[in-house]
């Protein structure tokens, strides 16, 4: 099958729309018809070089919305017309993990997904009779891809999947976060580092959880409006002031926020989301992508004084589970997608999608494949 | 009133046996004649000098157990015959983090006993006439103390203090982390770093949780056969290995452990603690005491895979509600207070108790005052 592609053929170069070789689906797998699909910062970042799991050629893309084209053997869980969204952290419901009843974090494609490649160790892309990388198990930005089935969320087909593909990551990432991973309180005081769509996906998701304080802090204070309208109650820009933000937020709560989220990456940050947590009980998630060998710091003694951190990934959603309740959530108006999509693009124009979003001028851009 | 007091004079040097005065009992003071003391390793740390909150001359000592000997103005709860173990970790019951019912960490003492101060920004200790400073609100290496009544533990009289006495810090840290900041749930996996008193302490929570397996690792192999004794199934000698313990313990656990406890105070150590824990839900507590200005650190990457990070102070207990059911538990034997006490030396002995543990060779002393 032949597939109008977005190629990353090299780190730190712009996509190469191409058209690539897509293999029917093996045992197991599914091959996908995407609509649509977002640029998330985890594809700049993996596209920057800086991602140590990068492997080139590769089709990036992991928030997209597509139609089950065919099914390989053995697959049950969805048909051909199927409307989807690929997950990049699997649920296959049998593993440790999955049955673990702790954890997302489903084991069964996990190792070979991390390589680029499906779960026999081959590639189903090819260019030019040279193989082509897959990525994160989902590999959106091509239209035709092929995931495997544990990888897929069966979605409602009244559901608009230029819409709803957004929660194959930013948004279900934030919202999870707050209400799987901190498992935020009614009236508890939040902090927010960086209002991408990540940081206004906690937002939203504080707003659900009935917090009764939002603060982001950004240096983009174009930002803030945003954040605003969907509930957040105080802004902070770190480059107003002349002394750690942490100390800054500290002061302004009384002892420090219940729960911080990191949105960002950015190692000197998810220090100053810890240190900002209230003592005793201040609990701080980080949600960002660290780049390669960075490592965060502190003293232990924030620790022992009952401080506690903690990550999120993918929100601790299980994507086959809870995402067709979260599209309806969206169908009946409790959850705003809308809101995050700033922009509207033709696939072929998916490099200004990524200039937008390296710019700070985007929150999510939907590319429509289209005929 | 005279009392014989054993006085840090110096960072780094000995303790000098000296009748030092002690003043009677101000405003919702209270003053104790402590009747045993043991040594733990931050009244080691802190006469080294280490301890950036180290103020000298100061009555070190916080494991101890007396009788009320006076009472202040305005003292309720406490009358002179009361059986007594002092609490570094104050409980008001009427501050922010004793009402959050989230946390041990009473703020009501907190800043002056962090100076070596009574509340009134004094000392009730003097030697020469010039001031001695009191010690983590107990300094129970005086003879005659006065500490403040939310620093005090009623314990049953019944309960032989010699023993009990032991609840006032190490043994009560270790079980509490287990039962209040970890939860340890049946059945669960667990590594405990270093077992001098506060690691047998956890292992002995370990035991009383149902824990399935109990792996301790110390470079001192003399302390795995109390540990054995104690319920430990594991054993480990870092030093056997050439390749970080953390490797070794995750695969050995097929995975890593479901809890670890770090009770050492060595930041490599915390580090090898967080990364031993299983992906997905494995939670690290952070028992010991850092040196002055010492970092943890870790790739973001452990906690956005599910690895979480804690600390616990005194074990999540607090005392003065806590710590009668404690006393309660011992003498019904469900608590062993036996198996910690390896020396029994006279007050005097104090610097040799000091020195017994420095060398490894003790677990707890217990001191008596005497005649």
């Amino acid at each position: 099958m032949k597939s109008r592609a977005a190629v990353a053929f090299k780190a730190g170069e712009p996509l190469q729309l191409v058209e690539i070789d897509v293999e029917e689906p093996k045992a197991k797998e599914v091959m996908v018809k995407i609509l649509y699909t977002s640029v998330c910062h985890t594809d700049a970042f993996t596209l920057s070089g800086n991602d140590p799991e990068g492997v080139f050629p590769a089709v990036l893309g992991h928030e997209g919305g597509g139609v089950v084209v065919s099914v390989g053997e053995g697959v049950t869980s969805v048909k051909p017309g199927d409307h989807v969204i690929p997950l990049y952290t699997a649920e296959c419901g049998e593993c440790k993990f999955c049955l673990s009843g702790k954890t997302n974090l489903c084991s069964a494609v996990r190792e070979t997904q991390g390589k680029g490649l499906m779960t026999d160790g081959t590639t189903r892309f090819s260019y030019n009779g040279e193989p082509v990388y897959h990525y994160m198990g989902t590999s959106t930005f091509s239209e035709y891809t092929v995931v495997n089935e544990v990888s897929l969320a069966k979605v409602d087909e009244d559901a608009p999947l230029d819409k709803v593909c957004l929660l194959g990551c930013g948004v279900t990432t934030g919202m999870g976060a707050v209400k799987n991973t901190a498992k935020v309180e009614e009236g508890a005081v939040a902090a927010v580092f960086g209002v991408g769509a990540i940081g206004l996906a906690v937002v939203q998701g504080l707003v659900k959880a009935n917090a009764s304080r939002i603060i982001v802090i950004d240096l983009n204070e174009d930002k803030f409006e945003l954040a605003k309208k969907m509930g957040a109650t105080d802004f902070i820009n770190p480059s107003k002031f002349d002394k750690p933000i942490q100390e800054v937020i500290v002061e302004m709560t009384d002892g420090g926020v219940d729960y911080s989220f990191e949105c960002i990456g950015n190692v000197e940050v998810m220090r100053s989301a810890l240190e900002c947590c209230h003592k005793g009980w201040g609990e701080s998630i980080i949600l960002g992508v660290a780049g390669a060998g960075k490592e965060i710091s502190t003293r232990p003694f924030q620790l022992v004084t009952g401080r506690v951190w903690r990550g999120s990934a993918f929100g601790g959603v299980k994507g086959r589970t809870e995402l067709p309740g979260m599209v309806k959530d969206f169908m009946n108006g409790d959850i705003d997608l809308d809101s995050f999509i700033t922009h509207h693009l033709a696939f072929q124009e998916i490099n200004e999608a990524f200039e937008l979003l390296h710019k700070g001028e985007s929150i999510r851009t939907i590319l429509t494949y289209g005929e």
